[in-house]
């Protein structure tokens, strides 16, 4: 089990939305789309990633923080440092 | 012919990258990996695109905005408005 | 008291920092100094407030949020939540 | 005269703003005030520093690059290459 699991459903649905508009892109890049058209359609694509990360990062909160520090303060600080590791990478990706 | 045309192999071959990366995490999610190391995952695909995104602002200023100038200094400004909202998106996303 | 009274002292220094080097792109830009120099510098401050912000959701994680948890799980879940969209906010800034 | 000087008392003012805004945030965490209520605070500064960078982009590409364009396609790509490392370096902040 993963802090997301109960939203596993959703996560895919909209992994595999992403993985498709990837596809998109590559097509328009293959057919010399207006590179301006080409940047929204990524930054489009980014923004859905980015939504992932902040969806597992509030389940990960909720479940694995939140269990860890129910069960002892040195495991909550230990899975706090991880999230905050986990944290700063999604700010400066 | 867009600003990317000369090196359309080369962006083909980092989407084609990306989504298969996008299909690992489909298959992380799936499998009840870690959220840290999916998260590690999307932040990975998140810099790639984005990498995408900065090449494809490099190729467009180095033909159609430098293009457009030298057609004249109306079109180049243009050119630069359209170019400055594309950046704020992807500085934004 | 705040998840991050015990590092009060290091924050304030680097605000004031911060506060500084604003102070200097000020002084900068009154100066006419080329655009990409004043860009670098503004872009410096950028990642000093935001490793601010990074340090301050750890500190709010660790104290606040853990503590939270410990009191009741309902009380947790709030947390995070609250949390979640601080987060939110700081990976779209 | 940069790109940025005919915008120069905008810019100063923004800044200033800025300036005082980061005082601001001195003035809540010397008052231990709520870590999210702090991080708000530092999102909205990083966000007018964005907004600054994204203007100063502008008004490079709109006179330095565009000028550059016209005197020589040489003097056009360095002016380009250049510009396109600051926004890398913004959109990487």
């Amino acid at each position: 089990m993963a802090g997301y699991s109960g939203s596993k459903d959703d996560y895919l649905k909209r992994l595999r939305r992403v993985e498709g508009q990837v596809r998109g892109i590559a097509r328009m890049v293959d057919e010399d789309t207006y590179c301006i058209d080409v940047l929204t359609q990524v930054a489009a694509v980014t923004k859905a990633l980015q939504a992932v990360s902040l969806g597992l990062v509030e389940d990960h909160l909720g479940h694995c923080v939140v269990h860890a520090a129910q069960s002892s303060d040195e495991e909550g600080q230990e899975k706090v440092r991880e999230a905050a590791d986990a944290i700063a990478r999604l700010v400066r990706s």
